[in-house]
């Protein structure tokens, strides 16, 4: 690293140590701000934090202002300091709106009152809706900023920022908003700060997330609701039409069955599934706080795997004929099933989805009917393993916490990134310091002043390293 | 045939065809009755039913009076000539009760104000509530009782009758009633008119019923809903394992494929499957109706055989996860599927639901807990084939008829039926002359004019038959 940004790291490292209590003091003052974003009740508090993070980063060499939207606003926020040669410029995003509170009665202190609590353990926490998801975590990227400004008089990297306030109601205009403004909007990579590390002493860069297709299946059959004493043994049956093919969807060994499903699917490189070996995901570890003791996915991946880095299929719902108490001796005419799966790089859900139709409509017997309608398809979003920033990042990461940086898959899928790929064509980068235990969506929602701390400190040293 | 009342019975059947037009008054009368049990505000009509029943009784040489249960009264008639050398004594079952009339728009003419109406074909119908069940063919029996009454002066064989009030409204009290006067009630047979003709043409009896076990299962993995985006590939999913267990009830020829299910069930005779295959049912004429063009049971089996005399399994509801409109991606923590099976002679209802549990149990994967909740447990019922009776009524309807009677059994249960074998050792003759088109439960029941007239010689013709 010899750029000015790496030159003046150990200078805003401490700037940002000696800087912590005020930094607290200004996440305090953004945490005291009721933004929750689903009620309509609190459009005005969401107005008044997405205007408080404008000024924020106005005063640390951003131009920002308040966009409208047909929701609440996003704050869009550029460093205006163009390209530099070999450091890419980026896009952040984050958001300022939180969940709701109910609960009430289950928060120990109000919710928009933020303090320093001490865990049995001695660590301490900030504790507030928002301390995490995602004020807690956006701050951490500010502070960094803020450091760079005052240590070196400019931000080390062209950054845009991209702040919005609809992520906990669906985020509902941000795709046509990031449509809308592609030339502007567009860089050349993408940070996102809304994710966990590893564990408590372990950071994690999340290089993947899984697509979705969810598909909703109607089977028909009789055009009314049969007596089984009449018809029973000549009637097809749709819930014995739909068990016989949805029992089918596995092997015996957890592997989806539908022809082409694992097409495109490559194996992780060697070096990545050693890194996900060492870090050793029990099956109790993970299972074992919802009840259960066993992976059910494929027989021969590990559970980390079959979590973040394998396509599944699953029944999310199935309903037909009596549901109700006691006994009714119907066979219905219908049933229905939702049917997704979790896709990951190299999988087109356009191809899985027409196999998973093929593969019912292949095993229909006489009688049988069915309609399909689609929920939803997402392609699997994986940053490249060979994208320069993500060693970089890594390097950086690691030397902050002084235990290697993991890179990890995410189960779910945040849409946004896949339409940072999709719309601008960006890689994302998501490092986010949220820990397991945070509460997140809950009553105490908190965020451990070290995630807080370091985590400022690891995005200074994230973008000096991209900077260099 | 021998005895006085078969050379009485010229005479008895020409007394029938004479009495045609005051029986039918007779059957009006009791027509005009709204005796509809279900409902509380009906409570006198239904009174008023059975007094009128056993008043007629009381005319033809029965003692008859009122039965009180905690629901309608029981008319019970005994004719109280004893035992006589060869004929077997009989309880004959019927009931007075029927059902409700709504949707009453529906009606082209006021169901208790019965009327004889002709059908384009020119065929003459009895058209109210109860024209067909169970009024119409209750008094087929009782006309005939009249008849040999009038012309011999006497009841042809030892008659005990047990006329219910509740059989439309679950038969709640009769059970009770039966065991509370076994010892009265028990005869050497039990003969019943509640059932059909096989078309209008031609005479039925009714030699069997099925069982019923109706299994509830609850399958149980995680001790929450879970989000697939976390856990999709790792949990284990209550839906995924029913849908497998269920799936694999059947082999791929509709057999059911529990270890034993088969065990106890017998061929029938090659006589009685000769007679059914010369009814030649098609599933255009059976399932046709309900928008159905396949047989979905045993493949190697007669539709007939499918929906009467082989056993069956049948998913009746199942629900779990997320129901609603569009998307949720959950893995639910529980999924409830009811499960039914029809049963034939030679299957023991406990070894059948303790197969199918031990089947579900071998096939639970890890982290799947199951819970059973039995709906229901009842013994198919089978006349054997070698009792007497059988073939002398079955000689008796060909001669009347002009054609051979069928054999046949009937898919559903008819508890009462089951409680005179199990309670009272009586086998049963189920002999009826309602049509399929009888609109039976429906706006504008009837029943056909030549159903009330040759069922009556019918019956008369049968009695003649057993005394002799």
């Amino acid at each position: 690293m010899s750029s000015a940004a790496a030159q003046a790291l150990p200078a805003v490292l401490d700037r940002i140590d000696a800087d912590l209590d005020t930094s607290l003091d200004r996440l305090f003052d953004l945490l005291k701000i009721q933004s929750i974003s689903t009620d309509p009740a609190y459009k005005q508090q969401c107005r008044g934090a997405a205007e408080s993070v404008a000024k924020d980063l106005d005063g640390i060499g951003f131009e920002a202002n308040l966009r409208p939207t047909d929701g609440h606003p996003v704050v869009v926020a550029k460093s205006g300091n163009g390209r530099r040669d070999g450091a890419p410029r980026v896009l952040f995003y984050g958001h300022y709106d939180v969940q709701p509170v109910d609960p009430l009665n289950l928060w120990e202190t109000p919710p928009f009152d933020p303090r320093i609590a001490t865990a049995p353990d001695g660590r301490k926490m900030i504790v507030a809706r928002g301390a995490s998801d995602d004020k807690g975590q956006l701050m951490t990227f500010v502070e960094t900023c803020r450091a760079f400004k005052a240590v070196t008089g400019e931000l080390p990297l062209s950054i845009t920022m991209m702040i919005e306030g609809e992520e906990e109601c669906g985020s509902n205009h941000l795709f046509g908003f990031l449509k809308d403004n592609a030339a502007e909007l567009r860089q050349d990579l993408a940070l996102v700060c809304d994710t966990s590390m590893w564990d408590a002493r372990t950071p994690a860069i999340t290089t993947s997330l899984r697509g979705l297709v969810y598909e909703e299946i109607r089977v028909t059959c009789a055009d009314r609701d049969l007596h089984s004493g009449i018809f029973g043994g000549a009637a097809q049956n749709p819930l014995r039409v739909l068990a016989r093919i949805l029992g089918a969807l596995h092997d015996k060994n957890g592997r989806v069955t539908i022809p082409g499903f694992y097409g495109g699917v490559k194996e992780l490189p060697a070096a990545v599934k050693a890194d996900l070996q060492r870090l050793k995901l029990s099956a109790k570890e993970f299972l074992g706080g919802v009840g259960l003791k066993e992976p059910a996915g494929e027989k021969n991946r590990m559970l980390i795997e079959q979590i973040t880095t394998r396509p599944t299929a699953e029944i999310n719902g199935l309903v037909g004929g009596y549901t109700g108490d006691g006994a009714k001796t119907v066979i219905p005419s219908q049933a229905i099933a939702k049917v997704s799966f979790r896709l990951v790089a190299g999988q087109d859900p356009k191809t899985i989805r027409d196999g998973f139709r093929a593969f019912v409509r292949a095993r229909l017997p006489a009688d049988a009917k069915v309609a399909f309608t689609n929920f939803g398809m997402a392609p699997a979003i994986a940053l490249p393993f060979d994208n320069p920033a993500l060693a970089r990042s890594r390097e950086a990461l690691s030397a902050e916490w002084g235990r290697k940086a993991v890179t990890v898959g995410e189960g779910g899928s945040i849409p946004i990134v896949a339409d940072f790929k999709r719309v601008l064509g960006m890689d994302t980068i998501l490092v986010g310091f949220a820990l397991d235990d945070d509460r997140v969506h809950s009553p105490n929602e908190k965020y451990d002043l070290t995630s807080f701390h370091k985590g400022t400190r690891s995005w200074a040293r994230i973008l000096a390293a991209l900077a260099g």
